[in-house]
């Protein structure tokens, strides 16, 4: 922790604030320069917070120079985690693609869906049972039957599957049906209740990023889920929000290489939600994985005009597995496989 | 429903939209101009939506021409909605100041709290019982002894209660403590379930603005709970999120006159989150009520220094006072009182 | 200047860093923390930038802790600054609505614009002669006949005129039609030579945040006029630009407070920039005056529906003349007159 | 142009608008919804613009249906179009990597960093003489003598030279020099008297993109140039400003299926200022030719803790050798060469 003296702050000023970071069981560190006077705190400083500082007379700002994450940053664990979605890896070597509908429709799409990840050489299936629609008037999901059609469709392929978990009390039905990868949606990620109740689960769970939410909030939102023992996290960027309207979101390759070096944890990406456009995908995929991300969520319908939700941004199953194969040659450049 | 053909669709294209337009019972209006062809869909245009249109072969883009929000759009109500709380209205021509400190933490404290709001002339409180932090290892509030504090200490003042709901599976002990108003977060506001929740009982419900969420959004959400039964909703603008560091958030005052235009429920401000900073507070305080704001959610300590989240950005009752009063002069101006 | 470590840094990596900090002439203070070394850097800081430091070996980052801007700092001055503008004072006690269209159209619009502005009580006029649109098929403005024409009817008014200079070309004509405030629009806030000419002469000069600028660079703009000498600045915020999609920018009304504690500088606000539609323009005014801005920038037109351009966001004299008298009474609330 | 009526707008509302459709020689199709009125215009919509009717009586808004860009759009031209840069071609199946420092600092310098180009295959090369820099107390760049120097290093090896114009009145001196690409910088995006300068000449121009300008923006500026003649336009995305502090800028890569689909330009891609360390640029430089990209613009040193400006962003010669390298394997995947 550093806090910075106002121009013109006195000695009982500083004095104070010294006296505040030794009543913590700190030590202080006061550096008097020619324009401002330093204030560093020596010691375990996530007992301290700027707020403790900024309101103090004579203070002019502080901050925190040590990261207020710690199960997961990469100075805890400095080697990349592999997680383990019963019998296959998500981080490592190898890249995941995590294919599927945006929504669980009947028990023949799942079929033709679950078939046509499998063909394209997946082991990971996605699908939306439980649906966070911006209009309560939309369809919100088939909910407990739509896991049923799931999990059968995924068994006959053995494809492990992955779905949203929008609601605490949903989490014991998820459990009864046995859910391989556990995803926390992007209006959910600062949802610290729910982020709790995942924590004290072993299943892997997938976080994606908030709409709007810094680096830093993700992986504190992650620690939340660490703190209570369940450590295996895999991070989903899926696009941020800015003031550019000419496509849904931005997809923030940047992050890959950031997360990389902050984190232990894998990260993939969603370049379906991100875009919002099937012809967007493509493009945004290859760049996800040039750009270092250990695997995708990607869109796929066996028939996307007549899905009932996002219907513009589903690939067919054609285009999806032209998609993988081109994903393959550049996973071989950069000296990974798929 | 407006769907705009691509330069060059042909007329099987523009067919195949009109068929699907007339396949939900609507009609359609095809416009030729003189670089795209234009097809209206005159009807119930809520049961289209964009994402059916886009993916078709020729179609440019579409939008809707209606809003998605219905009950709670002034469209439905064109005046304004006044919500009793107890006997304290919110909405018309009285504006009212909600005082209190961030979390609730000692009875002392709630104690002095409640008597400085009281003394200001204030008749609704807030503080959180439930707190949602962003790091797991810091103060997460005092839970249901917190509420038990909070309702004591108001009673004694005759003052109603504002506190937040995090987990539906708390209603019940909000509604045993008889929770004068629930507060669904910032980062709850697209929390769909909770939502749903609240949108079942009859309590009234201060809905704040997620961080990056648009007024759009914002109406849908409201809209949830309005379409379980429930019309006794507030939005609370607390500053939104974007490129500035300077300052916490950036309090959107626009969004004032906006939603007093698209919506006939009230609009309260919290100028203490926006900022940040207490010294921020009066200026944006003055700001929201000269904008037309309904009312504050303002935060006040009977100690600053000492609060144990937040400090930074309480009032102390001295200048909660003042405050208060100087709105008073604002409101006069401009026709309404306080 | 601050240098944090990263954890496991080496003697040698962290005496590299003293060694450097020490051939720009300052002295390096290092702190040993548990978990990361802190250097400091004492001195005059402005002759080092964080990109010396940060890709050095073992550095994890380091900032600045003293503000870049001199001259136009607090710190360097005070008291508030009262610019003159031909006898006219814009900073201070009293505020200044500077009314006017958006563009110079014709010798009669302008005639009966003044006309209107004086009889507001206003002694300042805004117009457009050289107009920044973001199509080059759309009115670019009259040029220097509108100049002609503002003086024109600025001077049978007796009104000081505000209007934007975009090339450092015109600078000449613009000093030979005497215009009293130069505006710097704001796609010009980081023109930095169009700036350093502007900082050669001793006209006042209104400078516009920039869309998306932050307060820090808008300052450090400013300072770039003032290392010129021209230290007759005033900040114009006009919105900024977010996700928000209902309505053009998003009104800062936070920077007011903020500008007020890191500057001597007057600040204004345009409300009609912000909202970008005449019926928002009320709200915003009244806040912008609120939160304690020096004066504002309002569109007006005689005639807005046949204005030739931005004809949705100006408003006619009767609403001007109104608009002008509320904010008369809540200057009168905060202690100021207008 | 696409009029939308208000909720009970009248017959006679509706009968104005028409009038002031017909009166700008188009012709208006009314439908009358069960909602909603719509009034299309049919003809040539850019003569008409939202602000013509949003403040008319009874209009809820207005919007273009049609793109107001022409000349770039590919509805102009469906062919990709390449840019010929004294042999180099820019656009089409080739891939050029533009290296360089920062900025023009000494003739040794420049002689070594071009030499480092050239050997690792590159055909252009990039450095600043005139540099924008947020501080009037920095370097600002060698100017004139930059630019010989810059020259004469760059033609020992054959190189192209792209260098930024930030004032209209040095374009003579940049013919002078024989300035092979004229770069205008993310500042100056909006810096219309200087877009319609490099207008008038037929040196390519690369239009960097503004730090938060939409694609919308950005093509209407690109379309200023193409006005005045000059249609040899690169587009140059170097990352946008958001939320998000962890790193400079966020890369917008969807940007680049975007553009491709709207103009028949060439894209590149900036990596380097996009994420302002030089550890992020080969993550970000593989995403952007894994997403389509024509090109790069990247920072090389001959020894980056030297360098006089944004020392933490370039990479050193070896980096970039192997940067180019890798980035051959990606452009095979995609059936591009480099």
């Amino acid at each position: 922790m550093i806090i910075i003296m106002g121009n013109g702050a006195t000695d009982a000023q500083i004095g104070a604030v010294v006296t505040k970071i030794e009543g913590f069981g700190l030590t202080a560190n006061v550096s008097r320069g020619t324009e401002r006077t330093v204030i560093g705190a020596i010691g375990d400083e996530r007992k301290l917070s700027p707020d403790m500082f900024d309101p103090m007379d004579g203070v002019e700002y502080s901050l925190h120079i040590v990261k207020q994450y710690k199960i997961v940053s990469r100075d805890s664990h400095r080697r990349d985690t592999v997680i383990d979605v019963g019998g296959v890896p998500i981080g490592g070597n190898r890249i995941q693609i995590i294919g599927g509908p945006c929504s669980v429709e009947t028990q023949q799409q799942m079929d033709l869906s679950a078939q046509h990840v499998a063909a394209a050489g997946c082991r990971l299936m996605r699908g939306g049972a439980f649906k966070p629609r911006t209009s309560p008037y939309t369809f919100q999901g088939n909910g407990v039957d739509g896991l049923d059609m799931f999990r059968k469709a995924a068994d006959k392929h053995g494809l492990r599957i992955v779905t949203e978990l929008m609601d605490a009390r949903m989490l014991e039905v998820f459990l009864k049906y046995d859910v391989d990868v556990i995803q926390i949606g992007t209006r959910s990620m600062q949802n610290f209740e729910l982020l709790k109740e995942v924590g004290r689960i072993d299943k892997p769970v997938i976080l994606k990023r908030g709409m709007a939410a810094t680096v830093s909030e993700w992986l504190m939102a992650a620690e939340y889920i660490a703190a209570g023992g369940n450590h295996n996290i895999i991070f989903c960027e899926r696009g941020i929000r800015t003031f550019e309207t000419a496509y849904r979101n931005v997809l923030d390759v940047t992050c890959v290489p950031v997360l990389k070096k902050e984190t232990h944890l894998p990260v993939i990406i969603d370049p379906s939600h991100a875009g919002g456009k099937a012809w967007m995908v493509p493009a945004l995929a290859r760049a996800a994985i040039a750009a270092g991300a250990d695997g995708l969520l990607v869109e796929m319908h066996p028939s996307p005009c007549d899905a009932w939700c996002d219907a513009d941004q589903a690939l067919n199953p054609e285009e999806f597995a032209a998609l993988v194969e081109s994903l393959r040659g550049i996973a071989g450049i950069i000296g990974r496989s798929l």
